[in-house]
């Protein structure tokens, strides 16, 4: 038996909804693993008759999933009546979409679920219903938390041509520069390798760390940080035995014959690191959330709400994601 | 009779000479324009005996070129004797370099030329030697000088799939954000509109702008400089009836689909700009100078001293860059 992959519904006013019963089409085509949608089945029957699709839909248990998933699009029911409008989101969404994210957590962290996906949510919409946290990653780390201390969560984005991880992420450009630290770069770093090593299944993953600077700073011509912040950071990895190598140009690292020469690039700050692998996969990038003690991927794309309900919504993100969660399930089972 | 485009020397124990040699070989196979390199036979031809190359050499004056390429390189002498050896920058080179450029410039601005190519210099060699501007294209800016005023030169980065322009370039990233300003952005995209127009031979250039913090500093929360510096800037140039769009977010607008609404995208530091056109053309990338009284293109990598005489220096930029030049010769005889 394949454990299935778990899937939350996401914001149901957004394209979550519409890429599901998209990838579930494509299930043979493009090899989609089996998953199951936690949600209101009665709200993907009406979104499915207004997408034109005659889509055949179980309820059904974790445990259920592979035996239906080839005749239906497994529903695992939360309880929670939805009724959002496509485009329109609905503060009355909100205990529909945070209890999918806490069913399908407790699914996986029982071994009833291989992975976990996550379609995209809304932040406004749950703040206004009184959620507290900083964004869906966060929550992810608090629901994973033992002893009351959350886990610290690492996003990779990855595809197939590139894997890159920036250490700074939502900030701004001025800030990410005083934010950063070698003890910053330090933690990413070990998180990726040891992520890269148990979901992946890279025993030794080779790592190749950006610099903050143009030309990596020029030998401090260009910019001082390189030296002060970013090589020491990698000295002390290399220490424990990492295979890392940098502080490298930004501009000379991503291309063809560079990229094979390692399986992550860390980056110092947000366009770094999604410039190359959005310019390279725009619609093929996965999120991937590290350090979190269950294996969770998610579209690289928002709620869409000018486009949800409508047909025109793209699933190659959502497949990518489903199709990568299976395969570190599998890895992860080898490590 | 076709003009030719005019090859600089460059730096002699660099690649150059390689380079020049490499891309008169595949003029057949690539399609490389007529051109003459301005330098000494003796040197070019005892270069072409390490590389194990039997090159015919052809003195040649600037109109005699087209008739005599297809059958040897045309050397332009320039009356500098050099004796540089591969990979051992000699400063005794300094006044073969720079009377190649000069000799060069006169020609492009006579008209014996119809655009000029530059090799990659050694700043470090023509400094020791009293060379006293800040760089290459800013002695071509000296050079191109009428009434003592040099014009302003921008670099363009080009390749058949993108073409980019950086508004700051060689500053630490962090006095690459307090030196942008409106005035930078308006003045640097209405050098690439008149480049774009006169020698691209595109009436009516399609032009991107990027954001400076990440999503474009999502309204604010992520930075302000988007708001007060970069869409005051677009907000001038659209008066002046440039097509101009912006600020976008940085990390979604160089992926295929995107890049197909725009000529060029004008960044706002030098890897936002070179991160997406390195990794989509790394070997084909062109350096173009626009700004000048005459077309001016290199090839976007430096002297590679460690690989100089060895045959291993890849010409393709250079063909690049030959090639590029001509053809801007060819829309600028059509704008």
């Amino acid at each position: 038996m394949v454990r299935p992959v778990a899937l939350t519904l996401g914001e149901p006013a957004g394209i979550g909804p519409d890429i599901a019963i998209a990838a579930w089409l494509r299930r043979e085509s493009d090899a989609v693993p089996p998953f199951y949608l936690l949600g209101d089945r009665a709200f993907i029957a009406a979104r499915a008759k207004l997408l034109g699709v005659d889509l055949p839909l179980a309820d059904a248990d974790p445990g259920d999933v592979s035996g239906i998933f080839t005749e239906a699009l497994p529903i695992v029911p939360t309880g929670h009546p939805t009724t959002a409008r496509p485009g329109h989101p609905d503060h009355n969404s909100a205990a529909a979409v945070i209890g999918s994210i806490r069913q399908a957590v407790n699914d996986v962290v029982a071994g009833h679920a291989a992975a976990l996906v996550t379609n995209p949510i809304a932040k406004s919409v749950l703040y206004r219903a009184g959620f507290a946290h900083p964004g869906h990653t966060e929550f992810l780390a608090e629901l994973a938390a033992t002893n009351g201390q959350p886990p610290q969560p690492v996003m990779l984005l990855w595809s197939s041509d590139l894997a890159v991880v920036p250490v700074t992420i939502h900030l701004p450009l001025r800030e990410a520069i005083t934010t950063l630290s070698s003890r910053m770069i330090v933690d990413t770093t070990r998180i990726v390798v040891a992520g890269l090593r148990t979901r992946f299944g890279i025993p030794r993953p080779r790592i190749a760390v950006s610099g903050l600077n143009p030309h990596a700073g020029e030998d401090g011509s260009l910019g001082t940080e390189d030296q002060t912040i970013v090589a020491p950071a990698i000295a002390t990895l290399r220490a424990e035995g990492i295979d890392v190598k940098g502080p490298l140009p930004a501009d000379t690292m991503f291309h063809e014959a560079a990229r094979r020469t390692y399986d992550c690039a860390i980056c110092m700050y947000h366009d770094q690191a999604l410039i190359p692998v959005k310019t390279l996969a725009f619609d093929r990038a996965v999120n991937v959330t590290l350090g979190l003690p269950f294996i969770r991927t998610s579209p690289d794309h928002g709620t869409a709400f000018d486009i949800a309900g409508t047909g025109r919504a793209n699933p190659s993100s959502l497949i990518a994601a489903l199709r990568l969660a299976a395969r570190m399930a599998d890895s992860t089972h080898l490590a």
